[in-house]
């Protein structure tokens, strides 16, 4: 039986537990995977605070990249010595939303992601004592090794380097393609982008691929402009000090913008998007809340200036597609990487990795195995 | 200079007064309509009441149908003796909105809407004292004689019966329009409809026409049932004697609509309507509340269940091209007009008409001139 290092939760607000598990062998459908980069993120600092509670132990990490050690029966996509990128939602490819282009919506993937179990209802991870331990998002980057369904993993190049694989695979597709497939921006539009995390600077990146005239990026915290503007913010709001409602209305001649996008995860700055728009924009929110949280929105704006707030997971994409894509618009030059990671870190050091994240001194940052 | 019957609101929460008024001759590019049917209507309803104030005195109306009296210089597209449908948006052709295929948000129909005056911001009413009266969303259909811009005129068959061009030309072509243009539902979705008054009846209709196979609706008085299953609907729920929410998951095997739509114009029931979704789903509002009123959404719905809401204007059509349309869909017995109407009144008894409206008693209701 396997056993590799992992980074294990057992109890939310207390830091997690490195420690050796046994990770059980790939079952029908599922693989290995030997973990090479695994993604700092937002949405596992809200189940580590109890935010958006999981049941515990559970091996969090969701974004990542690696290799395949191994492949359980009947998988015909991936082989052993594959690169892959794990989706945090899993697809079905049977169901209502992964047969009409939404595979994040996956019922399969939804479930996986709620309770923390394969889809047989068990888990793959023991602890020294034997405890079972949940997974996360059906993929649980932090343990060294992963087994996971085929339908959570994704063969990419192996010629891309797997560090920059790890971050396309959440925080670039999900902020690319906000843009690009939730919004379907149009070439010349002026945007907003509330938030400059790992999630809004792949807006504000987003936005400048298809070539957007105005990028006001919003955030509180003044060191982030550095960051928005070497990825492609033409302007840069710090909330703190100003209105940006207001300071995104002087900068464009009173009308707001085309599209908002929020990647806070609060109700005041989604409401401020949607305050920021010009009639017939649309507000587009990618930032997870608590669970109880509300945004209030003002209903004659909806009708009167035709105004639409969607929400979007996984940036709307289809993993399987659009990853290959982001990968070749990284080769060809389009798609900025090397700008946003600032730290990388080693499996022990996560707690700290996690401390720098709430602190906001990070734009990406990256566990990394040899 | 002309004179007409008209109704003039002189304050918000009185009746309106029933006088003669000097309506002025069309100037460059406007045109002066003979109404033979108005609508009677909840937007004007809001405003008598002082929940979207206007600057009065002022003569409401938005919904009609009527003969092209004179012309002013300049005009092309109707000449004397034509039959119209005022337009409560008037579009310019020129602007992004027009442009875009949105022209119910045109700077200048928009304009003309809140101000209460003609483009040139003067009116073309006077009382008996010679004061100036503003005109409602350009178009005031509760004068017998009215003056309003080209651009707020659409020419229609003169077969087509006016009362029934008066109907399609606000209720049916909102409601209808909210269904195929802003929503554009696919056959075999199942909808909910909350809100079974002149906009949400005609929602119902245009979830029929578009073949949904569970057409939900949900009102707080029973006595819209008939008028609902009439126009199509497949099921009804009395909001005030179950919750709407959980009977909605009820019918739809615990998953919701894959639409909601909402047509009251109060924060409870778009709320409810979007708690009533599918992952993946969109509740469209078409529903005018007090200016200040505020629905509280649920921020993590919107993301992981990508929910969208949106609001719609006059059904997000281009009155110019979709109120031809349905005049020909009635004609071929596809769209559903005698069912709508409860009761007629001459002028003189509007508010009569209005008090009605008020307590829920009729499915739509119209002013008729011989």
């Amino acid at each position: 039986m396997r056993t590799a290092p992992a980074a294990v939760l057992y109890e939310s607000r207390q830091p997690m537990v490195i420690e050796e598990v046994t990770v059980l062998p790939p079952q029908l459908g599922e693989v290995m995977v030997r973990m090479k980069a695994a993604g700092i993120c937002h949405s596992d600092l809200h189940v580590i605070k109890g935010d958006l509670p999981m049941p515990c132990p559970i091996i969090l990490g969701h974004e990542g990249a690696g290799i395949v050690e191994e492949v359980g029966a009947g998988v015909t996509s991936v082989k052993p010595g594959d690169h892959v990128i794990p989706i945090w939602r899993a697809s079905c490819g049977r169901c209502h939303y992964c047969l009409t282009g939404k595979p994040a919506l996956c019922d399969m993937g939804t479930e996986m992601r709620f309770t923390g179990m394969m889809p047989d209802g068990k888990t793959r991870f023991r602890n020294h004592r034997g405890d079972s331990i949940r997974h996360y998002a059906g993929v649980s980057t932090f343990s060294s090794l992963s087994t996971m369904p085929e339908a959570a993993v994704v063969k990419i190049d192996p010629e891309f380097p797997l560090w920059k694989a790890a971050l396309i695979g959440c925080g670039v597709i999900t902020g690319v393609g906000a843009v690009i497939h939730a919004a379907q921006v149009p070439p010349g539009s002026k945007v907003a982008v509330f938030g400059c995390g790992g999630i809004g600077l792949n807006i504000i990146q987003g936005a400048r691929l298809v070539h957007c005239t105005q990028i006001i990026a919003v955030d509180t915290l003044a060191i982030k402009e550095g960051y928005a503007r070497a990825l492609g913010a033409t302007h840069f709001i710090d909330a703190s000090r100003q209105d940006p409602v207001q300071a995104i209305r002087d900068l464009t001649g009173g009308r707001g913008v085309d599209y908002a996008f929020e990647a806070v995860g609060l109700p005041q700055p989604i409401e401020q998007a949607y305050d920021s728009l010009r009639k017939g924009g649309t507000c587009v929110v990618s930032g997870i809340c608590r669970g109880d949280a509300r945004a209030a929105i003002n209903v004659n704006q909806l009708v009167y200036a035709e105004k639409t707030l969607k929400g979007t997971l996984y940036g709307s994409t289809r993993p399987r597609i659009d990853l290959p894509h982001l990968i070749d618009m990284s080769k060809v030059g389009s798609l900025m990487l090397d700008e946003l990671l600032t730290r990388t870190y080693r499996l022990e050091d996560i707690n700290e990795g996690y401390a720098a994240l709430e602190r906001g001194e990070v734009a990406r940052s990256l566990i990394l195995w040899d």
